[in-house]
């Protein structure tokens, strides 16, 4: 991936002609509060106002497995890893029942799970990168090769979405010990220690947090001054599963998309691709705030505040799908509330 | 209405049974947070596990004008009213949009409405109760016989509902000044002073805001003692159109149909409801926290969390509505996710 120049964000003259549209509706002003807000903000970024109803709309789960997983990081051995992925395949994860209520079409893709996984159809297994990426707080997660690879293949990825017709996108990601990763990159972004990034995750207990600390504290130890350099970071405390979620990110961008971000993940993953990609924040909306720690620090690093706050910690892009409708409420006000000057005389 | 016995709670066997599906999935425990609560809330309102689809979910929007709203307490004149009362009829409001995007069915109720809409259907007219409410700083709002036939009006709406195939209902307001009497019966009930119960309704300056205040505590003052009678209460301190969303809440909660709750007047009416009928509160949830402070206060009186925080105060019932999906991803997950002795071996 070529260092880009700035992204531009979605018109700004758009973005006014939809904030007076919102103003000029038979509603007190700012009575939408930010529903109405992100009705303006999906109408910019489709450079038409009012905004076309979100009948489109795609969540691609990035799955992977990750070498922290075997040193104690999760409540949950890898081998879950395999079994998400063929129940998302199967159509039966959370992810699955809340993107079939809400109308979001759900694509997994093996990135880098460490099973064989091969009698799944070709279009979860054939962009494969390797199977499991290092454990990082003892050796590089990935070879900058598999970086490069992993970020256009999740690049590919967006971009063929996009030329089907996707009007937003979404990330999600599938993997045990996947907040491990994605807590180290959000640590070294911003500059934050081991203890201010390490959550939960699926549910360890205090010594498993400990532990998971402790990874993350000598992963950061282990790479220190290699952050101003995405790519090269990435192949430190990364995985090929973020790198490709990544990539999809900065191409959604590039091709003036909107995605709606999910958990820990997603929005670390955002993180990254805003630095490989300045400006693509511009494009993206918060979904949910996770319970996870470091996703707090990337949300407010990336200037977002999530539409939705119920607690949930499930991955796999669950959170987007389920602030999907925010953004429907938001489209649908601006679209078919009447106008003061409709309703009142004179 | 007769003082009731204390309203049953949904049933806590399938309270239980509800929490156990939600162990049993294939998700780790507590990932779906408030959505799977949510869920088995509705399973146990539903008394079956796992719970139906949300398929048919009614909101009633009351509509009345107020006395206070000639004394500078909104930013809008009363004949604003009549203007959205049309505006909800010809589906044009913004929770008609709402209501369309989420499969919601709005109707709204001429309680007290200061205008004639004897041109509108009969649905909407036939049940007026008066003209107006009385200015609630200088004279009672209702006799306690129109506080007695609003209740009832209400009750009977709700009970049509019911009968008629409702698996959710919804209370809605409107009217110009309805935040003042909604603000001061939650100042009554819960004995807090009119300062803390103030808000900016439809977004009224700094001196309608204090213009409002003083209306609050001049009809605080003039009522003192009257708050154990939660009828006598509504006569003095209330309004038709609150009255009868209060009559409503006791008889879904009777009838054990669960209801979604909305801003200030949606749970200020609620706090009246379970004064009049102790138990009710069980059968509620709410949607979201408006910027009214009375709303907050009223909330958590009642024992109440809301799902959404968006900064919405249209009212209309606007914001049960927006609220609406998170319910919906709740009965989602419980019935569609895999049971982890599905997915796993063994």
């Amino acid at each position: 991936m070529d260092s880009s120049p700035r992204i531009a964000p979605p018109s700004p003259e758009i973005a006014a002609l939809a904030q007076q549209r919102l103003a000029a509706l038979a509603t007190p002003p700012g009575a939408l509060g930010r529903v109405g807000e992100i009705g303006a903000w999906v109408a910019a970024a489709q450079g038409e106002v009012p905004p076309r109803p979100l009948t489109d709309v795609r969540l691609v789960v990035f799955a992977g497995d990750h070498g922290v997983a075997a040193h104690g990081v999760s409540a949950y051995p890898a081998a879950v890893t395999e079994a998400m992925v063929r129940t998302i395949v199967s159509g039966r994860a959370g992810v699955s029942a809340l993107a079939r209520e809400h109308g979001v079409q759900v694509s997994v893709l093996d990135v880098s799970v460490d099973a064989d996984l091969s009698d799944l159809p070709a279009e979860v297994t054939a962009r494969k990168v390797r199977r499991g990426s290092g454990a990082i707080h003892l050796e590089d997660a990935l070879t900058r090769d598999e970086v490069e690879r992993s970020l256009a293949l999740g690049a590919a990825v967006a971009g063929e979405h996009v030329d089907d017709g996707a009007q937003l996108l979404m990330t999600g990601d599938l993997g045990i010990g996947n907040t491990t990763p994605a807590a180290a990159l959000v640590a070294a972004l911003l500059g934050l220690p081991a203890d201010e990034v390490t959550g939960r995750g699926t549910g360890v207990d205090d010594d498993g947090w400990t532990r998971k600390r402790d990874v993350i504290a000598a992963a950061l130890l282990r790479t220190e001054g290699r952050a101003g350099d995405p790519v090269d970071l990435l192949a430190a405390i990364g995985s090929a599963d973020l790198a490709a979620a990544a990539g999809f990110l900065v191409e959604a961008s590039t091709r003036g998309v909107p995605v709606l971000l999910d958990g820990l993940m997603s929005v670390a993953c955002a993180a990254v691709a805003q630095a490989l990609a300045p400006g693509a924040a511009a494009w993206w909306v918060a979904g949910h705030r996770s319970t996870e720690p470091a996703q707090a620090h990337a949300l407010k690093s990336l200037g977002l505040e999530p539409l939705l706050d119920v607690g949930m910690r499930l991955g796999e892009g669950s959170g987007a799908v389920a602030a999907l409708p925010v953004l429907r409420s938001g489209v649908a006000v601006l679209r078919d509330v009447a106008l003061l000057t409709d309703i009142l005389p004179g």
